[in-house]
Order: structure tokens, then sequence, then C-alpha cells
């Protein structure tokens, strides 16, 4: 079995659009493969790189740096990384691009879209609710900017797809850049469909 | 060539003992094996994830805390990293040692040692003389506390050793554990003695 190449899947989106279900999706059938893989998400991040941060530009911009600095060092020595984290910001995303890319290692940015009146309908935790009532300052997408990617590998719809059908894509994506040692026929084992949950808040997202 | 078992060589030292000049030595020497290695030293520390914490107890155990998250996230994947950071509280490197181990990757602390009054001697950056002066607050092993291992794997006296001896005593403790790939018999190509430069201040360093 060759070495395995490093990459960074980049999930980004707004809090609820469904980072984290579809990262614990792929972290499984990922690793049924064989593939080392790590996941930084906001809550794992938040409590070993970040504590004291807080959701202004600049605090948002240094924490989506310090993944991408780990996701670098991780992805360089052939480990998958998959972040989910917010990440509004387009220049920030682009410079971790850049530096991951530039020690050879591949980065697939998956922008997990969905639109603002149907996460304000999921609304488990009612955060869309207050933040549109103007109660919670700095929420990304309704108080606070998302910008959203211009060139994305991937774009999952989370309304109009299961999570198996956008698991799928992004598995395809990495079979297609030859990231699964060449297996490419994934899937036949899928899981059922899953109900999307919201797992994600302001205080364990980003 | 069988997977490289990942490690921490953890040094842990007063401020000009030696840490990065014996960081150095050891890479080139590591790399040069064929071995994938990562250096978190405090400079790169401190730009990418540490920017804005200061020297108090809570934030040195902060930093030293995100040093030990990442080394574990890249030791269990294999790879072989080196931290040179002055470290000074025992509870946390014991954290830390801790969190590495029980995924199964080594550990090994390395106390870089070199009694004051010779740091004081040699202080190429003055610090000392500041500090034991009365001019710097929250200096290590002067006006703030350095907690000394207790039963740390290797012991490298900086004021008795060359730099190529000291070396040579973490080689061997690599390879003692198998961390060399079977490669024991190491120093052969060994440079000529080298000066112990200090290139640590407590603005680069922890």
């Amino acid at each position: 079995m060759s070495k395995q190449k490093g990459f960074t899947l980049w999930m980004t989106g707004l809090s609820g659009a469904g980072k984290t279900t579809l990262t614990t999706r792929l972290v499984r059938e990922l690793r049924n493969q064989g593939l080392a893989i790590e996941v930084l998400d906001g809550d794992e991040v938040r409590t070993n790189l970040s504590k004291g941060l807080g959701f202004s530009k600049e605090d948002r911009d240094t924490n989506i740096r310090r993944i991408g600095y780990v996701s670098r060092l991780l992805s360089r020595n052939g480990v998958g990384v998959i972040t989910a984290a917010i990440s509004p910001y387009r220049a920030i995303r682009d410079e971790v691009r850049r530096s991951i890319e530039v020690d050879g290692a591949v980065f697939i940015e998956v922008y997990v879209k969905c639109p603002i009146p149907v996460l304000a309908e999921r609304d488990v935790k009612g955060l869309y609710k207050k933040a549109l009532a103007g109660e919670i300052k700095e929420f990304t997408g309704v108080s606070d900017p998302y910008e959203e990617p211009l060139e994305p590998e991937v774009v999952v719809a989370t309304n109009q797809e299961t999570v198996e059908e956008s698991a799928h894509k992004i598995i395809r994506a990495l079979a297609r850049r030859g990231l699964l040692r060449g297996v490419e026929n994934t899937g036949q084992a899928s899981m059922p469909y899953q109900r999307v949950v919201d797992l994600e808040s302001p205080t364990a997202e980003w």
C-alpha cells in the first residue's frame, strides 16, 4: 500500500448548514477505508487552541489561521484533515489554501450551502430566531458577514440532498484526486439516510 | 520500510540552555535518516498558536497545552515532533506526556540542563544580567519558577558536553526505543563541533 497523500477537506458554511453532520459521516467512511483522518471542528479547536477568542473579525481570523496551521502540519505529513468551522472570510480561507498547497498537499474547499430561511426553520437551538430578532450580535449570515466561496471544489446543497448524497459528492472529489489509495468505488456499504442534526451554535462553532 | 512510529521529543530547560541549538542539530540528523520530523519551537508557536499570551503561569500553561495538543495530533499519526519550549511547570509537562502516551505514541522528555551562573556568563542577549538585576519580571529560573524534571528520559548537561555529544545521547534514546526504523548506528557522519548559539529570549521562548 502506497503512502497516503495528505489533504485538507475544508468545510465552510453557515451555522446549522450541516458541516458537523457531514464530517461525522465522512470520518467513518474514510477511516473504514484505512485512511489516517483527523478532525478539527469548532469545539475541539475552541478548547485546545483558541480559548479566549471571541467573534470579532480579528478573533475569527486568528482562529481560522490556527486551524489552518494545524491542518497544514498534518496534511504535509500525509494525514487527511477535515475541518468544520464556519470560516466566513474568503481571504483567510484562501490564505490557508495557499499554505497547504505550497507544501504539496491537497486543499479541497467544500461549501456546505443552505439558505437562511431553511436554517431559520430548522433552528434546533433557536439561534436564528434570536439573531433575526437582533438579539445575537456577530451571528454569521445574519448580523455578521459570510463570504461565499467563489470556486469551491465541491458544493453540497444540504436543503436539497441527503447526507449520503452530500458525503458521496465529497468522496468522489477525493477519489478523483487519487486520495483514496485507488479505492474509487465507494458507497455500496453506505449508511441509510440520516437526518441532519444541527449540533452547531455560535459558542460551539466559528 | 515499515511505517514510522510517532514520538514527541520534549526539550525542557532554561532560556539559553541550548534547546534550539540541539533541535536544529537533531532535525538535520533525523531528516537525513528519512524520518518525518516537525519542530514546534517558541517562535513558531508564538506566531501561529499563541499570539497574545503573556508569561503568567496561566498563559504559560495554555501555551504549553497548545504545543502539547499539536504534538499529540502529529505523533499519533506517525510523525516525530521536537518541541523546544522552556515549559517550566512539571504538572503540565506530565499532562502532555499522558495525552501522547494514551494514543500509543512515545514521549521522551529531554532535560537540557545548564547552571544559571553559566547561563548568566554566556548571556548573549544580556537577559540574565537584567533578570538578575531585577529588571525583567517573570524570567524563568531567576524571577519565575522552573521545576526540574524528576525522571526525564534524557539529561544533557550543555555546560559539560558538546552539541554533538548531547545530540548523540538523544539519538541513542530514540534508537533504543526503535524509533529510527532500525538504523541504530548513527553518528559516523556527524558534524564537527558547533558552538552553542543562544537564540533564545523571553520574547522568543516560553
